[in-house]
């Protein structure tokens, strides 16, 4: 599809409609299936009884209007068919089959100088509790910054909390991030986020679903939860409670089938309980670092990477019969070099030549009794982050 | 097999094998394959230049030395076939077939009063780091106490850290704790763990495959780690890095078709990385409570647990409608009641009434505008355990 594919019609019925009706409606998705914006806005019109719990709204609604405040406030309106349409917004057509708050947005109101199409090409959603620990806060912007920095758009919902944090890891090393808002993309909420949040139109996008001005309801809330969860190639949940939004947006993800990935945390934490949850019992991927997340989130063998291994030691070069040795060697009481050949399954001579090799790399220390490791540190006082 | 099933003569083989025959010998599992530890220990005896890599021990090896000496620390010497010989520790025949280090043990030197087959008829294997954090710590003798409380016998290797939180764990509950020790059940390894290992020998069971006096090896820990494996159903990895030697017991965990469970931590943790790397690569079960082992460790479809749940709340009680109207009332800025009528899909006789109903339970406040949500508290402080 191209640029202004749509008719003026067609674009004026869908800012209407994105007025009149409520984000994911089932009962308007049932009631309209199949007809294009503007059949349902003449619709609307024919002053049917059918359709009157949409219709008595149409008496306050002015789409010219609509469209004038949202220039103003910088914002454009974005409609299927048109260039900067992200097409995996599309799924929610099916899952509006399906469930409540589902539903292929009539058109989606963007702030931002990005191209909203392009910016989501490689896309991370990251949500969580805006009651985070400073675990939650540290790691979302550790791993939005890292991946904002891999070319990732990070995708959250401009709340307090993980969202913040994850909005402004990107944003800190220059990266791209959307804020999906349940209200108006001109309205500030939540409030101490105003400054955030025109940052994010400034250097990213602001988008949502409502028209400008509207303000956040709960049901608004969970039917945004599912732009996030689509408009993105994975959801991050990094923490969260077991009943939160965030654990929303990853059903929604699920839907849509998208990649969920779970950040761990202390099992003694609260916070952590809705990740752990996502992992034992719906089979989320266990996210531990940036590369974790690219691999899950990039088509399929694509963006793998190896399993994390532990720096090479020393031993690690020692040729088989001197490791051999080594392994023989006792951790505490010295032993004779007779005792460690017969532990280790050698000859006494090869024995003897390997212990010369252990011991010139101070990897064992001899003592008047025989061989023995060398005296190791007790293990360092214990450390949480 | 019942006990005594053994004849003298085999069990004073077992002893002398035991000393002359490293703990899971490849070569002595492969030369040996199919004998009788009699026939092996008259084979040893033949002088062949074939088994000399053994045979020169026996000059120092005295069986009823071993036995007087094992009897004198309050040890006996349990064999397969006796009545208290864990049957499950024999699935390291078929493991020895294919690794190092495998094989099941010529015996098994047993300190304590417990009956160490009945003792692991229902047991859990808890590892981890020695250098861990006081979060590894704390949440290793949580899970211990608990599972110790629900009748589950706690085995670990005797080691500072995780194993040391383990053992202790279970015995501040009065629960039955194994420790399998890489030396001799009369030597005291590590040497600041002296007190512990002679508590679990009073109250629980201290068992090696060393005989008396033995010294630990790298080696003997690696094949020590095998038999902490076979003898739980399952192994529960709690701190661990990604090189460690309770990475060792999970992969023998894995080798023996154990469970092997890894608690989740802080991403941030260096000491943690070996659990999630056993969820991500090895599919290990995700653990983070006592409920969580028990079901993953018992037998198939006993032992479920449900999965977390949020505390019921209040909203959950209202009736579809009062429910529909709370969640079009603006999270912010007041509505009229028609406003919240057609956010909600609902007339507004029926609005008005359910607006009152949520104004009677105070989860909605009118203001001279008209409705919305109390004001919330902002977000806690940010808190981490």
């Amino acid at each position: 599809m191209v640029a202004d594919g749509n008719g003026e019609q067609e674009r004026l019925a869908r800012v209407g409609l994105s007025r009149v009706i409520e984000p994911g409606d089932l009962a308007a998705l049932k009631a309209f299936d199949g007809l294009s914006a503007q059949e349902i806005w003449d619709r609307l019109h024919h002053n049917s009884p059918e359709y009157e719990r949409w219709s008595t709204r149409l008496a306050t609604v002015d789409p010219h209007r609509d469209l004038e405040r949202a220039t103003a406030a910088g914002a454009r309106f974005v409609i299927p068919g048109d260039d900067e349409w992200p097409e995996q917004v599309d799924i929610l057509y099916e899952a509006g089959q399906l469930s409540r708050r589902a539903g292929v947005p009539f058109g989606l109101w963007v702030r931002g100088r990005a191209n909203l199409r392009h910016a989501v090409s490689r896309a991370v959603a990251m949500v969580g509790s805006r009651a985070c620990s400073s675990y939650g806060e540290h790691v979302a912007a550790e791993l939005s910054s890292g991946l904002a920095d891999s070319g990732v758009t990070i995708v959250s919902g401009g709340a307090y909390g993980i969202d913040a944090a994850a909005h402004r890891g990107a944003l800190s090393v220059a990266g791209l991030t959307i804020a999906v808002l349940a209200c108006g993309v001109d309205v500030s909420y939540p409030k101490r986020n105003a400054a955030l949040l025109s940052r994010i139109a400034e250097d990213g996008l602001v988008v949502a679903e409502l028209p400008p001005g509207c303000a956040p309801t709960k049901l608004r809330f969970l039917a945004r939860n599912r732009l996030i969860a689509a408009i993105a190639q994975g959801t991050v949940v990094i923490e969260a409670a077991i009943r939160s939004g965030a654990l929303n947006t990853a059903g929604w993800a699920e839907q849509c089938g998208r990649t969920v990935l779970a950040v761990p945390g202390p099992v003694t934490s609260r916070m952590s309980a809705g990740s752990h949850l996502l992992v034992r019992e719906r089979n989320a991927v266990l996210a531990t670092n940036v590369a974790d997340i690219i691999e899950a989130t990039s088509p399929f063998g694509t963006g793998l990477t190896a399993p994390p291994r532990a720096p090479q030691t020393i031993t690690d070069t020692l040729s088989p019969d001197v490791q051999r040795t080594l392994d023989a060697v006792p951790v505490h009481n010295p032993a004779p070099a007779a005792r460690i050949a017969a532990t280790a399954g050698l000859d006494l001579t090869t024995t003897e030549s390997c212990l010369q090799t252990l011991a010139t790399m101070t990897l064992i220390t001899q003592t008047p009794t025989g061989w023995r490791l060398p005296p190791t540190t007790p293990p360092p006082t214990p450390s949480t982050p």
